[in-house]
């Protein structure tokens, strides 16, 4: 498990550098909506656990034109966009409906569905599209996947006791602290390396911020898992899950990324975005 | 029925019209703010029907902030709360649930509640903050209210097919037409009568498309309330029902209304917003 663990990232961070970093955006942003749309896939999966469902390809479907306006439309048609698709999934859920006592439940899954996927992934987009987002963009994975992989490590050889025993046995309150250690870490790493217009205040803050968020963010979807009696969100990738199991984290980080970088451009502190 | 019903409206109608009129903007806000907690809590209420749920407050708190959010913020600020609304109330979620196996529907439900009730209905607010706010809220409401009594009556005297008998099984082909054609008819009035502004294509789209929207937002609410068991979603006006039955339609039309404004003003069309 763990060794396996090490091939992938032999093999994945260094292409994922090479993409962020040299690749035009407008491909970028197709392997974004090409995530969004298998999340979404795994997501509705978790949920209607084999029903083959009307809902599930018209959700994707909703996803994915959420990813194309979060690529080439401004703020008024994201909020367009936004507006129309819960008017309208709610209306598809109505029109679809089987049984009417879980109209309801289905109908939220559905616009949940889009919102936590499409909406925060697709923040990812959002960033690569701000000044230097590739470096903004490079920044977010880095912080987010050495919380992570702080966390596995830590809790491996440290852990002890259990952080969130019902949803998540695996993970212990030494993990949590050896990934917060790791974030902060790598979000000075990528201050002195390729985001100097940061500050350290920013680095610092980032850093507490975005491990935090990172880790509550793969506790939120070890709860829809645990749900739908599941250990990984599918079988995509060897020993490290589903697609959802790996960006669980930058669903939360990636627009807390780019929120801060917008309100703090907002009040004026010297940051190019 | 229908005399309390005329009653009611004899009483509200001329109220409303002072009040959107007359009264500063801010206590206009105030009042779709308490539109927005009330349409919650019966919201909330028919899904968790009786338990008592710390989820429920939560979700009114938030659909509270978003009421503010969109009195006095900017598109920033929606787009900020929005999203860190749709993690937080998962987060809280994650936090509360008794029983994993209901987590992501009940946490999908508490994020569609807000998105639902204060983000559709909080459109209300957007159209307000328009130039001549007063005459495009007075709008909405003529045209939805004129499509809701229309469909009523016409329905009443006329009505011979169902249109969806499982949900709403009072409802019926010849009620939908008549309430449309009530629809287009006061838009003209509208037009006529207030807003000079808006072009003959325009009222008459207008008329048809909040019209035909109305009449779904109200199908998609007896979505809800066929799923909880219940007739009405509370008990609060006489033989209105709750709130959501007398909002339902201007949940679907007031954001219409605002999306088809920005985007006409977007393409240069001569209308004063």
């Amino acid at each position: 498990m763990g060794r396996q663990r090490v091939y992938v990232a032999i093999v994945f961070i260094p292409l994922f550098y090479f993409l962020v970093r040299y690749l035009p955006p407008w491909i970028f942003f197709l392997l974004v909506t090409g995530g969004i749309l298998l999340g979404l896939h795994e997501f509705y999966g978790m949920y209607f656990r084999g029903e083959k469902r009307h809902e599930i390809p018209i959700g994707i479907s909703a996803g994915g034109l959420a990813a194309l306006t979060l690529s080439v439309g401004g703020v008024e048609s994201w909020l367009t966009l936004m507006t129309g698709l819960v008017m309208a999934l709610l209306l598809v859920e109505f029109c679809l409906a089987r049984d009417m006592t879980r109209g309801m439940a289905d109908g939220a899954v559905l616009v949940t569905g889009v919102l936590y996927v499409a909406g925060l992934l697709g923040h990812l987009i959002l960033l690569r599209r701000l000044e230097g987002g590739e470096y903004l963009v490079f920044f977010v994975f880095l912080v987010t996947w050495a919380g992570d992989t702080g966390a596995y490590y830590s809790g491996k050889m440290l852990g002890r006791r259990k952080l969130a025993p019902v949803t998540s046995p695996n993970k212990t309150v030494e993990g949590a602290i050896g990934g917060l250690g790791l974030s902060v870490a790598a979000s000075f790493l990528g201050k002195s390396w390729f985001l100097p217009s940061i500050s350290v205040a920013d680095a610092l803050g980032l850093g507490i911020g975005l491990g935090i968020l990172g880790q509550l963010g793969d506790l939120t979807e070890s709860m829809f898992k645990r749900g739908a009696g599941v250990k990984d969100s599918s079988r995509l990738i060897p020993a490290h899950g589903g697609l959802l199991d790996r960006v669980d984290s930058l669903i939360f980080t990636a627009p807390a990324l780019f929120h801060y970088l917008i309100w703090i451009k907002q009040y004026g502190r010297g940051i190019s975005i």
